[in-house]
């Protein structure tokens, strides 16, 4: 039964084969002027087309099969890319040169979605929450990242080819083969060894240098292509490595995230906060990670936009102020529990919930989430197909409280856009620790307290006698005790012991009895000064991008062949194109004067006089997802001076005055007013021009 | 008649510093919660207020000796700085770490006025040309850097201490060493010396390794500091280099300019013009350069944003269709004739005299210069302290047919913010030569014409017989002579000769009379296939808005410690503040409406029920350059319903209808209104909350 369709298929590969043969020669010959623009574009829209039966004769079997459909996936992925590649979304960077993996360039289109994007990020977060947003630099001095781990720990593992010595990422090759081994119907596994396969995949992620070398060996994985044997796996360090300045002796690295930059200026943003807690800092830009080998499209680049949010609370109240304001909110949320369960599915559950039944760990985070929610809702993610997945316990770093990432479904799977997590006071304190420098607020309490402190009173007389040029260090080793070491120095000294303590360079003195007072006193405390806690929602932005694109683009009913990025007007690169109906003078300067009146209130646009018929047009349109088209006619000029009012995915068309068009494409791409108000308010004009 | 001054400069400098002091004790104690807020802010703006009156003392020193005002400039320069850093416009990158130079982090404030001024730049540029704009890695492999030339040439001369080691850079350290022998009192040097000495300094930045090394050596210019002998000046590349992938094998670079991502898209860029041109393409991002021994604050820093147009056109036709819009444009232009001349002074000229008289190279530059001066306007420069100096003829790179640099005078001296450069087809032509790809397009006449042109047409039998496997090689080498190549090699071959011919490996082959037959034939030639010429405008923003912040800043009249950011609206960082005359909560609920009005409009604002006086209020508001304040008064909410708007330069106020207000700054910030509008439209308010 689905032999034929076999066969269709391989005869639509072929087609698309050689007409991609087609399109290549007549690039090559309009640069020699021997063909033009017109003929390269319709070959261009022909090997779409071609792409698209591929496409639904893919699905098609799949639908007679019952087979799931990695294939079909592939074929939205590539003719998703198609359109994207070609309409200048983005490209490869350095293409004449060959290109370098995990790099890539925006286009005209792609660059104006990024600032939409970006733009709509920024009035969301940091204008709604009054955020202090700063910049730092991409160089980033070795001791900032050694201070946060990331010198030491930012790696991941890798292999090599015994015999070419290509790289290889240690975990990449590990699940790659299992999946095989699991799909392998040749020699299929037993029960058993399914079950362990299994398990082994679940934990990839958090093996250690040990465990992957073991398992890479256990398995016998090779080098993929070659079949060669494969070196032990090592670490390697994910940051680009630079040197600032001449002398060679400073090194730096490419920041791998721009957390940092809001760490270091900690001190100063309180105090610009007027010492002030809590508060929130936020950085929109660049970070680097060499990837070992990069993969996965736009999923997966060395060079990336991130826009952060360090929210900065007292450890001790992570209550928000504006919780009630998305309680009721509803996303997907995949908790760890529903993560060990049986479905294995994530459940939608109000934020209210999850934080009353202690799912979410306080209301900051959760407040979060939910803002976090309706910003991909904003910029056009689907919400049925986004999650918020929390961190199972292995996962989290050891200092970490919480943490959830919002993932969203596409051909790739379920794709990390967003971390969300509860860090504790991690960060500042080991930026304390290793600047030197004092991180903490005060908090002071509504009426001061009597509290019971322990004083450590050294006797400078006796230390000086016995000490000497070290007395200095043993007092200032002495005063620097915490509470449970005074209290340790104390009992031993009470019994008449030596006790060992250590200053600030590791050296050790003993200490004898007479040497200090150690009490305990109550004292009037008017505050306490602490490291605040760091709430940390990190965004991917080329992630949430390319996801983006996966959701928005589909095809028009009944017509496989015609693509449409059905972008949210906010974030559309070009609001609206402006067409005459056929080329005359008159039409063409009121449509010059409605394009100029559209740029006024600052709205981007295109206007279109190439006399294409309308449909061919709108084809064009869509494929850049222009989400409103004004049609200028002879009415329009003679009549009654409306023009036709197009919107993208409905397809359905109004006559509005064309001195008022601009204000209401304005209104609606600011969501004043919806598509539903304007076909209340506005004449219907029968749609004919698609079917032209 | 001075030493008087002179006492009472060095009283006020022992004033700073004692103020400093208390300053940072206060701040230290605010930590532990025993000082306040507003006790460190008043002690900070006593600071201000004593550096602003050593400062006037300054000026009042160099008035009465006429000394010009080195020391002044320094004094303003440091008003400023402490205005800036003190309201984190910008801050040291990595301060708790000691800092790194040339590195600056923006803080909030300057954050918001870099946005404003990009964005300005996008609507200026981009949208108004409707430019291709591109965003490209700031990671680049070495073979694009290689092709334009910054791996071989992108180098500043270097010295180092033959002691200690430190790195100098050769050129600032000769002039420093000049200008000091200029000014040397004791041992003034003679007449002949001193026009020596002055030439040498005018070409300081265009000696050769070999004329620095001399001068270096005549002069005896010794490591400043340790006064230790200094190396040879040897060449050190400012790019940042780094490693791409895991294997090592592969450099890169940190970019030290947009422009060439702008470039290696060229092919991609003109089909997505529909192969049409002219058109530019633009990019706004980040640049890197590891300068040697960095100073001047923020004037040169290693990591910069930058804003590049590549204007491509044909070169036989440099013509711009909008040049009539500016032509009229009367900025200053410092010519090479100027600069040669006597006065050595900038001269207000048209633009489209200037190109008349051939002074602009062309149309298209002069209208980039246009554009450019109407830009700086926009943003907040003083026209009248900025001009465009054009390179003298030794200045330019070989292939530049014409380059004028955009300069804004202030403390630092004219500095350089634009380059605006007729770059001919240099760039294109070096990334064909490298690449191998074809960065040309076509030119269709109108009509076809009959030309001569010379055909090249090998003898494959006989190559074939001769040459065997090489003989596709020195077919295509043949095939790619140029018109020139082949009509000489036709001469050879017809004296009989042999003659040499190299393949694209560089292998040299024997041609023989026989092998290729040479002649020149009429065609019918459609059009011709060209190179096109750029046309580069390139914008530093953090220069252009140091510079604004220099031509901002000026002190209330009567008044030398009351600073003001006199921001454009358009650039301000908050547009608008809203203050309750006094704290009650009527008032505090309507000023709160108020700023929500604000935000419904996009405006950026701080609502501030601090408590504060109004004049205090103001002072702190006019620091951060809010160019509107509304005050909510009992009237607001009891009487008529109006509240006070009162403009920040000439602090008149008027009365509007609090429904009103928020509209009102709208129009005024998108300058469809005028503050002269305002006030003949709403009645006065006699103007006193400023004096109490």
């Amino acid at each position: 039964m689905t032999e034929h369709l076999e066969k269709e298929i391989q005869d639509a590969q072929e087609a698309v084969a050689k007409q991609g043969d087609t399109v290549r020669s007549l690039k090559a010959s309009l640069k020699e002027g021997k063909s033009e623009k017109a003929d390269v574009d319709a070959a261009i829209q022909k090997l779409a087309e071609l792409k698209l039966v591929l496409e639904a004769k893919q699905k098609e079997f799949e639908k007679a099969t019952g087979k799931v459909s990695a294939q079909s996936k592939e074929a939205l992925r590539a003719a998703l890319a198609g359109v994207l590649e070609r309409r200048m979304f983005y490209i490869p960077s350095f293409k004449i040169y060959g290109s370098v993996a995990g790099f890539y360039d925006y286009g005209p289109p792609g660059c104006a979605i990024k600032q939409n994007m970006t733009q709509t990020w920024r009035n969301h977060f940091v204008l709604e929450e009054n955020m202090l947003e700063v910049e730092c630099p991409a160089v980033t001095p070795e001791i900032v990242l050694k201070a946060s781990g990331h010198v030491d720990r930012f790696t991941d593992f890798m292999v090599t080819d015994a015999v070419t010595g290509e790289c290889f990422r240690a975990d990449h090759l590990l699940e790659g083969h299992l999946e095989a081994l699991l799909e392998d119907k040749k020699n299929p596994p037993s029960a058993e060894k399914i079950k362990e396969i299994r398990e082994l995949l679940a934990s990839v992620g958090e093996l250690k240098q040990d465990t992957m070398a073991a398992a890479l060996k256990e398995y016998n994985v090779r080098a993929p292509g070659t079949g060669n044997d494969i070196s032990p796996p090592f670490p390697f360090n994910l940051m680009f490595k630079t040197s600032i300045g001449p002398k060679g002796d400073l090194v730096g690295y490419l920041r791998p995230e721009t957390a940092q930059g809001i760490f270091v200026n900690f001190r100063d943003l309180l105090y610009y906060n007027g010492g002030k807690l809590p508060f929130a800092a936020a950085q929109i830009g660049n970070s680097y990670r060499n990837e070992i080998s990069p993969r996965a499209g736009l999923l997966r680049v060395r060079e990336f936009t991130q826009a952060e949010i360090e929210h900065f609370v007292n450890g001790a109240d992570k209550s928000h102020p504006k919780f009630a304001s998305i309680a009721g909110l509803r996303p997907l949320l995949y908790s760890r529990a529903l993560q060990m369960g049986e479905e294995k599915k994530a459940q939608p559950m109000s934020l209210g919930e999850a934080v009353e039944k202690g799912i979410i760990a306080n209301e900051t985070l959760a407040y979060f989430i939910g803002r976090t929610w309706l910003f991909f809702i904003k910029v056009g993610i689907n919400p049925e197909r986004m999650r918020f997945r929390q961190h199972l316990q292995h996962e989290m770093a050891h200092y970490a409280t919480d943490c959830w990432d919002g993932e969203v479904e596409t051909t790739y799977g379920w794709v990390e856009c967003v971390g969300l997590a509860d860090r504790s006071a991690y960060d500042l304190k080991a930026h304390t620790s290793m600047s030197k420098n004092d991180l903490t607020a005060f908090e002071k309490f509504p009426e001061p307290r009597m509290e019971e402190v322990v004083k450590v009173v050294p006797n400078n007389k006796e230390l000086g006698a016995v000490f000497k040029k070290d007395q200095k260090a043993v007092k200032e080793a002495l005063e620097a005790l915490d509470e449970c070491g005074a209290m340790e120095l104390k009992s031993k000294l009470e019994a008449g012991e030596t006790a060992k303590v250590a200053t600030s360079t590791g050296q050790a003195f003993d200490i004898k009895p007479g040497m200090v007072e150690i009490k305990k006193v109550t004292e009037k405390v008017t505050g306490r000064t602490y490291t605040p806690s760091v709430i940390e929602p990190s965004f991917g932005i080329g992630r949430i991008m390319y996801c983006m694109f996966e959701h928005s683009y589909y095809t028009r009913e009944g017509d496989e062949t015609r693509a449409v990025m059905g972008f949210k007007p906010i974030v559309a690169p070009t609001k609206a194109t402006v067409f005459p109906l056929v080329q005359k003078p008159a039409l063409n300067e009121l449509a010059t004067k409605i394009s100029r009146d559209l740029t006024s209130v600052g709205l981007s646009n295109i206007i279109d006089t190439t006399g294409n018929t309308i449909g061919k047009r709108y084809a064009r349109t869509d494929e850049i997802g222009v989400p409103f088209a004004v049609t200028v006619d002879f009415a329009s000029v003679d009549g009654d001076g409306s023009v036709t009012l197009r919107e993208r995915d409905s397809m359905a068309q109004v006559r509005v005055l064309q001195s008022e068009v601009a204000n209401v494409i304005r209104n609606l791409v600011d969501d004043r007013m919806t598509w539903g108000d304007v076909t209340a308010t506005y004449p219907a004009q029968k749609a004919q021009a698609d079917e032209e």
